[in-house]
């Protein structure tokens, strides 16, 4: 009876999470997603350098963002000066656009804005070099998926980023999938300074190498995506009190050991990646009479979890 | 000075709709959206059918979705049976699965309901043959898109649905892109019947050929996408107020003529979308200094207009 009771929501099931009892039915059975994480190893899991990780604090939550400065050196520099000179404080999500993005930051820096009333940036720049791709590293870990791309010759994931690249110019970049988070700017390239960012909510690969890459959003998404869109043609707010306030951003080097975000994330060139890889692309169950087969950049998501608290 | 109003909003600017005076800079302009839709003859538009047009609503506003018969009659023919009994008036919006689909129903249907409660589905079927496939049928019309798709051999559009096709098994489905609606079922492949329904909001075309599709939302995508998510894994809510009610839903052709959609949905095998796919995959401007070049099945919008009135 628990298979019709998981089942019989007039759901549609489709998370492997869900699906351990259907799983159990055939022949050779699928594990799923939790029996896969349950069986990882601790190595298997990464803790962010806090110096990479941002703490978000809506009045609807916490948003994690991981910084990438592997593939974005200057921006997270950047970025890691305005958050310690509390530049993102009592500013705003002014921006979402549905099928696209939110967008946050000075919210005298849209059409409609003050522009005297522009926040300083204070010690940080007001341009950097682009860094919209970067040269291949072979030293940084590579997992690729098999399964191809539209946008890019290859894809897999590197340090838990979801990466396009191109062989033939030796490139490679963090991809636009859902949770990425970009450097908004100006029409010139380097006018991306970090001061305004956002988070993909929808389809936006066609930003890729043409908008330098942040990092990702790690915990929060649905505190950015579950918002009413702007009424602007871009998704901006034109009331202020559509905007949803930031509270504070902060790295969490920055916070009282006791207030860090105590969060690991499953490394993209472990096994159980892998395996959980493979159990998307050729997962089977009762639900699905026809194995996908296949898996996008964007179709996995990168797990997250609570740390065990140290003993 | 235009120019630099539009790009100064610390923004993205990446929709073409707001690059005209971008466009013009570069030696060979690609038009824009709107300067192609503005050259686009009557012929290229179509009304509905307003036996396919399904206008459900919310508290929120007016969300329209069109049926898809020509993949999916059974579940036309059982939908329209349904609505025609007012079956989903004082139903709800019962599950906002982050990333993936928004689910409207029976909220008795869910796993803590009540199900003595369940609403009747009067005459309509409890079970349907499952049309999670069709054959290709050489009389449809049928606009490839060149830059091929993960998950499926060939990749196009036919009647205004983004479809997938497969000339080694002869089947061809509606894909699962944003806005796709698709008909909720339990684990037995006919049990779907198109009383409980999904929009795709995020990455979800793991469930192609694997559940049938009903139709795509012309109209009123924020409405479905824009709402908290449910806190359950699957993102079901579990309190009555959680829920979005849903005031009515009625076919277009049921309603009393002035109260019809007045809109019109340009063709997908006119010149004018083809256009507009180009525009998407080679456009070029002063915003993207490397085009984008390639355009996935999910990329792109189906334009919708309002109807001039007929004088």
């Amino acid at each position: 009876m628990q298979r019709r009771h998981l089942i019989a929501t007039g759901a549609l099931v489709c998370s492997l999470l869900v699906l351990p009892a259907l799983a159990a039915e055939q022949n050779k059975p699928t594990p799923t997603a939790k029996e896969i994480l349950a069986k990882s190893t601790p190595a298997e899991w990464r803790t962010p350098d806090p110096q990479n990780l941002m703490v978000m604090q809506l009045p609807s939550g916490r948003v994690l963002i991981e910084l990438a400065p592997d593939f974005t050196p200057l921006h997270a520099a950047n970025i890691r000066t305005l958050v310690r000179q509390h530049y993102f404080d009592d500013l705003a999500i002014i921006r979402v656009q549905d099928n696209f993005v939110t967008q946050w930051g000075d919210p005298n820096d849209d059409e409609n804005g003050d522009k005297r009333k522009l926040r300083s940036l204070g010690n940080a720049s007001k341009t950097l070099a682009p860094e919209f791709t970067r040269a291949i590293d072979p030293k940084l870990p590579w997992t690729p998926l098999p399964d191809g791309d539209v946008y890019a010759p290859e894809v897999g994931f590197s340090e838990g980023f979801p990466v396009g690249r191109d062989p033939a110019s030796g490139q490679e970049w963090v991809a636009h999938c859902y949770g990425t988070v970009g450097v908004a700017r100006d029409v010139a390239p380097e006018t991306g300074n970090g001061s305004s960012l956002y988070a993909v909510i929808g389809q936006a690969r066609r930003l890729d190498h043409n908008l330098a890459v942040a990092g990702r959003v790690l915990e929060g998404m649905p505190l950015l995506s579950g918002l009413p869109r702007g009424p602007e043609p871009m998704g901006f707010y034109t009331q202020p009190q559509q905007r949803v306030s930031i509270e504070s951003v902060r790295l969490a080097a920055d916070l009282p050991a006791k207030d860090r975000p105590a969060i690991q994330v499953l490394r993209t060139d472990s096994a159980s990646f892998a395996a959980l890889v493979e159990a998307k692309r050729n997962g089977h169950n009762a639900f699905y009479p026809k194995p996908v087969g296949k898996l996008d950049l964007c179709g996995i998501d990168v797990p997250v979890r609570e740390a065990k608290p140290a003993r």
